[in-house]
């Protein structure tokens, strides 16, 4: 016999195959993709991604709630959620295409990429001025485990860095600002905008006309850019394509959009100022992630608090 | 009176309006841009970029030749050379600019831009297999100033970094392959390929059709990809465009050309799958470099050797 029991973990997710998930689950718990009837009281634990609204309260054994990214947006739309710890996901290999994705696209504005292909399409060999890295800054809202980590790459690679968060932080080689007090003297000193905000009610559609309005336009690289790694409630997507047609902002970097997939009728895509992905700057890569869910419920087993709880009075 | 005293220096470019480095080497030594007669003995020092052939060696009293690059071939093309040193310049802004532009392509080519690029023209919204930099190898060919600083910036981003050059090297973190006999070994183990060479008799179209085949394509971004950053003579065009249509190369950003501006009827303009900037990686801002070129002439004149002497065996 087993010294460590197995638990019942009910796995739900919309958009996706969660074969990967049943598969690496299953090494160690029994996996349901439904609860039986309407009130299963055999499951221990649920893994979720963006679940039927209600489902979860239904549960009268459930222990723990997973978030199968680093969001909880998706979790915390339902409003009628169980009394039970809800954890993140928060795995190096997501932290590290994060700052990839933002590491790409600064340095491609920063480079003036949109530039230099308009240039190639008409075959035109021209050199626009260029400024070094030390000339630029680069300005991160939300100062999490990912704007941090990105800040960091940034300053290594010779960025002046800020950051804005709505509570005070203190990080090193950053300069941080903090609340709506902070917001504009922040904003007047970006050249380049990065956003990894968490989606709550205060950030919902704060990405908008008059925030843009706000960055620093007379700068060295004749413009100001966006770039939305976080979530695409956080944007106002009208609001950008006018901010890019009346030279409020130059170019723009979207990996996230209020409706996903975007779609065919968004005027972004064929914007020739604006970059899109398919909210793909960091996969949720299963093989990485599943042994982070396992090792939190065997913490959970042990007696031992969850890591990277949510803070319910927060939102995330 | 002075202490030091005023030096004549020949400015003699091609291709450029020299007026800035007129103005700032005028504050401390009397400039010409062209010798007086056929040999004019009042010229102390040459300060060059493309000269006419043979100008040099009719100055008698010429002391020492100063590139304005990092490159000499421009000088070395010059079979009348007279037996002075000749010198290099090494400018901290140069290098910077040159590891963001190192950065940002293989940036680039490991996140598929290009892939986005197209996709987003026909509003497709999928995601390609995604692997983070520490399964990603980048090789440098070339590990002088630029190569070993465009080796540190990939390492800090997580890549595995490779190196290739004539003789042995030793770089913590890189493992190092030299001369003909390690070449092979070197491209198969390559992913990326960053071209920062000098070009020499030796390297001239180095970078040909057999050396592309040699790059690995069995990969996880789905084939083997080329940036030049270092001189266009060290390519063959042709093949560059011929190992695009084959499948042998996935994707190329370069930087400089056979001949520049890049003709109108090249190939490579239009090809989607290679990004062209017009010998942009690092800009030689006189403001930059003209003061270490004053500071070389003042160690000259105290009797010190000279900083980033040209090897004439070498080449460069």
């Amino acid at each position: 016999m087993s010294t460590s029991a197995r638990s019942r973990v009910l796995i739900s997710v919309t958009g996706w195959d969660p074969s990967d998930w049943v598969r690496l689950m299953s090494a160690e718990h029994d996996v349901v993709l439904e609860p039986e009837g309407s009130a299963d009281p055999s499951i221990d634990y649920a893994v979720v991604w963006k679940h039927p609204q209600g489902i979860l309260k239904s549960l009268p054994n459930l222990k723990a709630i997973f978030s199968l990214g680093a969001g909880v947006d998706h979790i915390m739309t339902d409003t009628d959620l169980p009394d039970v710890p809800i954890a993140r996901v928060v795995a190096d290999n997501l932290t590290r295409h994060m700052v990839e994705y933002v590491t790409w696209r600064v340095m491609d504005h920063h480079r003036q990429g949109s530039t230099y292909r308009a240039q190639q399409a008409k075959k035109v060999w021209s050199e626009p001025s260029q400024p070094t890295t030390d000339e630029v800054n680069v300005g991160i809202m939300g100062l999490g485990e990912l704007g941090r980590a990105a800040a960091s790459a940034l300053l290594t690679l010779g960025f002046n860095v800020t950051g804005w968060a709505r509570s005070p932080k203190n990080i090193e080689g950053v300069t941080c600002y903090a609340g709506n007090e902070g917001l504009a003297d922040f904003l007047a000193a970006t050249d380049i905008l990065v956003v990894l905000l968490p989606h709550t009610p205060a950030t919902e559609g704060m990405i908008n006309y008059e925030l843009l309005r706000g960055l620093r336009r007379d700068n060295a690289l004749g413009g100001a850019s966006l770039i939305n790694g976080g979530r695409g409630k956080l944007q106002n997507e009208a609001d950008i394509l006018r901010a890019l047609d009346d030279g409020t902002l130059k170019e723009a970097s979207l990996d996230v959009f209020q409706v996903e997939p975007l779609p065919q009728t968004s005027g972004l895509w064929e914007h020739p100022r604006v970059f899109i992905t398919p909210h793909a700057a960091a996969t949720s890569d299963p093989a990485h992630l599943a042994p982070l869910i396992l090792e939190q419920i065997k913490r959970f087993e042990r007696g031992e608090p969850l890591n990277h709880l949510v803070d319910m009075q927060a939102g995330y």
